[in-house]
């Protein structure tokens, strides 16, 4: 059984110093090894991490526990306010405190590009590791896969999140009833925006940075403090008018918004009329909608708007008895339109 | 605030019957519902993901979770004994096994290329139902992407998976120790030539089928019969000989193997001599080792021998004391040569 590999692809005596991904850093080699003690666990530096093993092992009380995922395929890598490593965190993080969970443990699953310059890679992962610590979480487990040039993009990322569901908190779609307020944590389209001006050159969006950031010490707030949150949704691709929509379905509802209360800065605005889009239905990677009783309303504002992250926070419409799940928005000339479902795609790669 | 987005791109009037994969089945609007609610949903059907809110929410008791992920990029999406939607499940199923942990839940991240045929996509995805099926695993929450055309290959999968570490389950390359016996599951290098036998139409190989197999229920019998088990590691990229050098430079020791006692079928070796590889460095996807204590030998062999997936199990070597860690193979001609880590790539994209 020699181990002269004669099939060997691609780089059959990679010099440990090369400066960008080849296949081999995916080949469970050497070159893995390294990667893996050069650049990951340096950066995420814990003690699950650091085990080397199959996969991270870690207590729990009993209670119930959240478990949430998404790949990240961002386009460019860096944009303004963000890159695809913070947003791969925050990203998940939103989602766990979504579902009425802290934030604890992420996984993070890498598909890169043979040829990506190493220091890029490097760079996106000390901004994972500043965004978990920022959250107070730990990327506990990890796994690169390298594909061939032209077959992937740069760096794709995959976090898998699993959080701790915070006392008291049941929030699914299914509980939103008739009645409730629909609060919005703040300023519409930012993200979508700072994305696009990146990539497409737009200049008179440059002043537009994404709201990528994490939630979740805003929803432990809302739960602290006793308010009864029926459902909770962050406003990713699809932006506000896809998930609200998403909701009124699964719920069986409809839904009332009011245009003139819906927070979007004059930059955005501007840039949306420029390029006829709508903010409704642009992405946000820091914003969310809560679903609460009437009654909890102005408690509920009261506590987001204390959170830097959602001081914008504004009560934007209410739900509905509806036959038929739909989404109406009253605009200022007291004029009505069905907010559907975005049927094409407006804003590629974005998050 | 107009919904008449000049900037769609790709799809403007995408018509739901399309068969090919379009940008927008990642936008988060019409067409990424439809593709939840015909495709993932029915398939995987389950109350988690029936719920479709942004994570699964889900009870646990007290006690000790693992956490692991994989991203799977093989290329073809089939081979010989599975397809990359099998894989992605036992895959990552057996990395909570090698955890010490019953397989509970897993999350699936689609990264899809624009203009892959929707039928492609239904076929991997029943195969994962099928496979999450087999192994008593629910997929429970997931997430799509679709990457422009060239900008990808097909599917790239992400699974992440949550275990309950077995009662008794303390399994880490830190507790290996010299005296340990290692024991192999089975024999090696089907994964790998099944799948090189048809990247490369290799005609002389077309018998020889993937090994892809859950083997967590080897596993539990080892720990329900009090089975003192220091550590466990599966044989995947970089095949046995990449294992054993990670956990010998893990724990510190070093490690004698016999060249003799290690199965590998006749058809795998023949390939091999051909190709010039070497089955030690072959990647598998239902082998593993298994390092106890010399007076558990014994005992772990015949409880692992009792089941299909391991029924070729056997002791192949020991673990010793050494200043360096090192893997040393002694051959039929009691020759010894050192078993190190690969250095470059010797079949890319075979997970």
């Amino acid at each position: 059984m020699g181990n002269d590999n004669s099939l060997e692809v691609s780089c059959p005596l990679p010099a440990l110093e090369q400066r960008t991904i080849a296949l081999a850093h995916g080949g469970g080699g050497r070159l893995m090894q390294e990667l893996i003690r050069r650049t990951f666990l340096p950066a995420f530096d814990n003690v699950w991490l650091a085990q080397l093993h199959d996969g991270a092992v870690f207590p729990v009380d009993a209670g119930k526990l959240a478990l949430t995922t998404d790949s990240y395929v961002v386009r460019p890598l860096c944009f303004p306010g963000g890159d695809i490593g913070s947003l791969s965190v925050y990203g998940t993080v939103n989602d766990l405190a979504m579902c009425g969970a802290k934030p604890l443990y992420l996984s993070a699953g890498f598909i890169l590009e043979e040829g990506l310059p190493l220091e890029t890679l490097a760079r996106v992962v000390t901004s994972m590791a500043e965004a978990a610590q920022a959250a107070g979480v730990a990327v506990v487990t990890g796994d690169t896969k390298v594909v061939d040039h032209g077959k992937g993009d740069g760096i794709f990322i995959n976090t898998a999140g699993v959080g701790l569901v915070l006392r008291g908190a049941t929030v699914t779609p299914q509980r939103v009833r008739p009645g409730d307020v629909i609060l919005l944590s703040g300023d519409l389209g930012r993200h979508g925006l700072a994305v696009l001006s990146v990539r497409e050159g737009l200049a008179f969006a440059s002043d537009i940075r994404s709201d990528s950031a994490p939630v979740h010490g805003v929803v432990e707030d809302l739960f602290s403090s006793g308010i009864e949150v029926h459902c909770l949704r962050d406003l990713t691709r699809g932006g506000l008018a896809s998930a609200l929509n998403e909701i009124a379905m699964a719920a069986r509802v409809g839904m009332t918004v009011e245009d003139r209360s819906i927070p979007v800065s004059e930059p955005v605005r501007g840039a949306c009329e420029l390029l006829g889009l709508d903010p409704l239905y642009v992405a946000n990677e820091g914003r969310f909608v809560a679903f609460v009783p009437e009654s909890e309303a102005h408690k509920a504002l009261t506590v987001m708007r204390r959170h830097e992250v959602s001081h914008q926070a504004a009560i934007i419409g209410r739900v509905t008895e509806s036959d038929e799940p739909a989404v109406v928005l009253t605009t200022v000339l007291a004029t009505r339109r069905f907010l559907d479902l975005l049927s094409g795609e407006q804003l590629p790669r974005i998050c």
